[in-house]
């Protein structure tokens, strides 16, 4: 397979197309941004352990019945994934209060959410990625009544698998972020990554606020120790099989 | 009837207590605040205009059957309001888009919606009245369902009144804000007040979008003449019996 022209390059990723129109090749880079790319850096390592986690729990989702757009990874840092038009919508599943949602409501960090929700927000960089209310997602067109109740359904299904799976990690599923593309058949499937970049993630044998971090906010926050803490992260998520 | 303690001041008014426990008396500031208080003015005489406006208009929701915690005015700026506790929630209903609607969104200011629709914002000055999805409105216990459908089809039908009205006075209804107390039958009644405070206000003979404005925009986005304005709208609101 031949790598064709860069289509897409977002602030993880590269997408290129390939010699086949429906597959993409997706490289993951070592760059890491937060607050809507207002502060860069690099995380080395970030792009190997992104992708093999990610390949890893695709699988996971798949031979649950959840279909995603992964096909394989041809090296350590690429993946071949279905071509598929991403949905500009960030589907937010959240367990535990944290994040924006504790900014804009009060709520304490850690609260418990007597159930998991459902958020949606606008994949949209100028605007700052806005929380959506149905109202909105409806007047800006961005997918249909049935669409959403689907991704609904599957994203609380995700984070049930998910949230099992981490457990057996010893690790907590506080939230976590997911993009949903449609194939050519008008199925939606699971696509973008599930990392230390997409979800909070909580070592379950710390109890410090900062210590138990093992995602992304070590790198908004300035914890240290981020790549540590990736690769733990992948460590733990490789031993247990899928 | 005596004044009693000062028992709330908020941005543009001040709560009283009175000699009967059921009664609260409102004054009606001429202190004007935009952007959750981070710009501050005057605009003289808004305090006796906002109180004839919102007489004029409680009284008009009244005669058509929705209950507010409107009774009199003892003054050109005070008005007595049965005592209720407040919900903190802003309830806006938008006809067109304007405001932070369009910052978030990314629609285009003016853009009318296919039908009217109702948002919740969390009446929080440190959180900066945060637009709430049903989510996180059920999260924080701001309202049982039951009110908030309450809430909502209420909401509308004060928009149908409102639009109406607004109609017959020149003036297109863009959007508005209204707050809701409950009382100690548990209704929901229509609190706080309907003004150019709480509502964009686009006069119909002006197609300009700066000069069609008259409400607090004017002072929001400096664009002069406030005070006129505001008086304008006082007198084509007053000419119009309810």
């Amino acid at each position: 397979m031949s790598i064709g022209q860069k289509i897409y390059e977002g602030k993880a990723k590269i997408l290129y197309t390939t010699d086949d129109p429906d597959i993409l090749l997706t490289h993951f880079k070592d760059d890491a941004t937060a607050f809507n790319a207002q502060k860069r850096g690099s995380i080395q390592g970030k792009g190997e352990i992104n992708c093999a986690m990610s390949a890893h729990l695709f699988k996971l989702m798949e031979s649950n019945g959840v279909p995603t757009h992964f096909i394989d990874c041809p090296a350590p840092n690429e993946m071949r994934v279905k071509s598929v038009k991403i949905l500009p919508l960030e589907v937010v599943v959240r367990n535990i209060a944290a994040g924006s949602l504790c900014q804009q409501t009060g709520l304490k960090l850690g609260t418990i959410l007597s159930k998991p929700f459902v958020e949606f927000y606008y994949k949209n960089d100028d605007l700052g990625d806005p929380l959506l209310t149905l109202d909105r997602l409806r007047l800006l067109d961005l997918a249909t009544d049935d669409q959403v109740d689907q991704l609904r359904r599957m994203a609380l299904r995700i984070n049930d698998l998910l949230t099992a799976f981490f457990d057996q990690c010893g690790i907590t599923l506080v939230d976590f972020k997911l993009e949903f593309g449609i194939d050519s058949k008008n199925q939606l499937l699971l696509a973008d990554e599930i990392s230390p970049d997409t979800c909070r993630l909580w070592n379950q044998t710390e109890t410090d606020p900062d210590r138990r971090v093992m995602d992304k906010d070590r790198f908004r926050r300035d914890l240290g120790n981020v790549e540590e803490a990736y690769r733990q992260v992948l460590e733990r998520v490789l031993g247990q099989v899928v």
